[in-house]
């Protein structure tokens, strides 16, 4: 793995800083050409949002994330107690930019989910087609989430004007000159980053085996209705919400593994059109099982018509499905995926001098 | 196909009408000796019924499913109007005794469905574990579905001993003394009942040739719950009851037609595991959707709580993925077997003088 071909002279003789500083440099750029766009994005949308985040916050999210993953990959290299505190920092900047285009897409779900339910077009009829539930289940879960939405958006609007933000952007102004790297970093690039990126897959590979992937692979096995919860940790669990949570969680910590090794492999000069995918899937099978939540709280809400609660019921478990068919997929895939750690590391390099192109998500 | 080897002597003297002949006489034989049974354990059993039919109701469905299959495939060999009158009576019969036990398995499934759905063992939760609205849907829908088969039950009493029945026994004691045969029966079995047998595969593989399979082969294709009644027939349906019945029709055709398939080719002295268990899946298939619109009925029901419309509109959704489910199955299997109406038929025979062993359906 350290005899890895170098494709350019300026690879074999750059150390394993060099690779993270010119990455970290053009992501903490990248954070803080976005970061007044961000604000300004924010501020000019009082009511309204588009259901992805606009170009301002999308380029944030890209930036928040790639540094994020390489001071979790790479950590060992940075000054500790930065890079630590810096993660705390990033990861609080992302849950709250994520937070209002993640209600604006969980919006556009249900709402599509519903009317694909109770629609009647050329391609079939739904379930709920003619349902007198239909628009009042509508009406509701379009209340909750435009009030959800908007919550999230004065707690935004508050939080980018805030001086803990003003800090979190010293701290990529600082990386933008110089990363506090150790004297570790000094080494040959393919020596010590690559010992790094593998572990980062090994962590993923042994994720993924403790998922039922091989139960997943298998159409309409239950996973999404009748059989949650059946990892380990789940087993024993008294109601649905804590089986959901107990279930849901380990998918959700193959996607941040997922999403680490993508930015790992582009720190390596690489990338994987299959990490992509699995990282689009997981990303679905996450908002819908988000979204089938949504659709059992509301289904508490004080006072709705049985006919509403029906409608609710429906589109939870349709919900539930698109988790199950999503976890299908993955199931399905993750065989064909580079066996062990170093199988992802093994594709050809395109040089280590090389910064790879910004990544979509 | 009318070379077809004769693997007995008898086999190549035997006309159509002894090959007939012995047949009916065998299931008349079978469905006059199970008709008093049927009569004394529907008497017997005033207000419970197990989840599958009795000893002798079932042999009876057996018999009259077997006669009225081949007076329908071999029907021109018979005097029309008897042939058509018998299974006039024959089809009343089948759907009177049919009633019963199809709320019977009607209640298991759904009740079943509901458990799964609300359970917690080592093989994971339910989406509905400790919701409130569980048990009381659970009830719910026991109290509809005993009272149905109640009714159901009484009807039975009452038919079993009308002059109807006993006008259908007298058919079936002519049958095992004569069939009334018409002069076409003469000729050679292979020569005549094999181009009828086949014209029964022939319609077969047109009824599934109208069904999206392709589609439903692909898994979580949404056929069960957003795509219902994509079938041309369906188009422009307004409402989801509408949709739903146009869509389970084709459907239901299709397991007649393979329930006649199977008859034929008892009769033809062959038999098909795959076929058999298609008819399997098909029932299932019909099942689920039948028990989906028990569910979606029960949530109409006036003065129920929100809590127990949303378990309704779970367990609706949850049957409707059944249904998408054996449609997969069907879906996936029906390219592999014998293709054309000749394959079928292509299978070794086993002699033409061999009555078949009683099929289990």
């Amino acid at each position: 793995m350290t005899d890895a071909p170098m494709t350019a002279q300026a690879a074999s003789t750059a150390t394993a800083g060099d690779i993270l500083s010119r990455h970290l440099t053009a992501q903490a750029g990248a954070f803080l050409r976005a970061l007044p766009l961000a604000v300004g994005e924010a501020g000019a949308r009082p009511g309204t949002a588009a259901a992805v985040p606009t170009a301002g916050t999308a380029d944030l999210l890209r930036a928040v994330r790639r540094v994020g993953g390489l001071l979790h990959t790479f950590g060992s290299l940075f000054e500790q107690a930065w890079a630590q505190e810096s993660r705390t920092e990033l990861r609080w900047l992302l849950n709250l930019l994520a937070l209002e285009p993640g209600y604006v897409r969980r919006s556009a779900r249900l709402l599509g989910a519903l009317d694909s339910l109770s629609g009647s077009d050329p391609e079939g009829t739904g379930m709920l087609a003619g349902h007198a539930g239909a628009p009042k289940a509508r009406a509701l879960l379009d209340r909750q989430l435009t009030l959800a939405r908007t919550r999230a958006h004065s707690t935004v609007l508050q939080e980018l004007r805030s001086a803990r933000l003003h800090a979190l952007a010293d701290r990529m102004t600082l990386l933008v000159g110089e990363a506090p790297l150790l004297e570790s970093a000094g080494g040959r690039a393919s020596t010590v980053l690559l010992p790094q990126a593998a572990a980062a897959f090994a962590a993923l590979s042994a994720t993924a085996q403790q998922l039922p992937l091989h139960r997943a692979a298998t159409p309409y096995g239950g996973d999404g209705m009748r059989r949650l919860g059946a990892v380990p940790a789940a087993r024993g669990a008294v109601d649905a919400d804590a089986a959901l949570a107990a279930d849901d969680a380990p998918w959700a910590r193959l996607r941040i593994l997922v999403k680490r090794g993508r930015y790992a492999l582009e720190v390596c000069g690489r990338s994987s059109s299959e990490l992509d995918e699995l990282d689009a899937v997981l990303a679905r099978q996450q908002e819908a099982a988000d979204a089938a939540v949504t659709a059992a709280t509301a289904a508490r809400t004080p006072r709705i018509t049985p006919a509403t609660a029906y409608v609710l019921g429906v589109v939870h478990a349709d919900q539930r499905l698109e988790v199950e068919s999503a976890r299908y997929l993955v199931g399905r895939r993750w065989p064909e995926l580079p066996p062990g750690p170093d199988g992802w590391l093994e594709l050809p390099p395109e040089g280590w001098g090389h910064v790879a192109a910004p990544g979509t998500v």
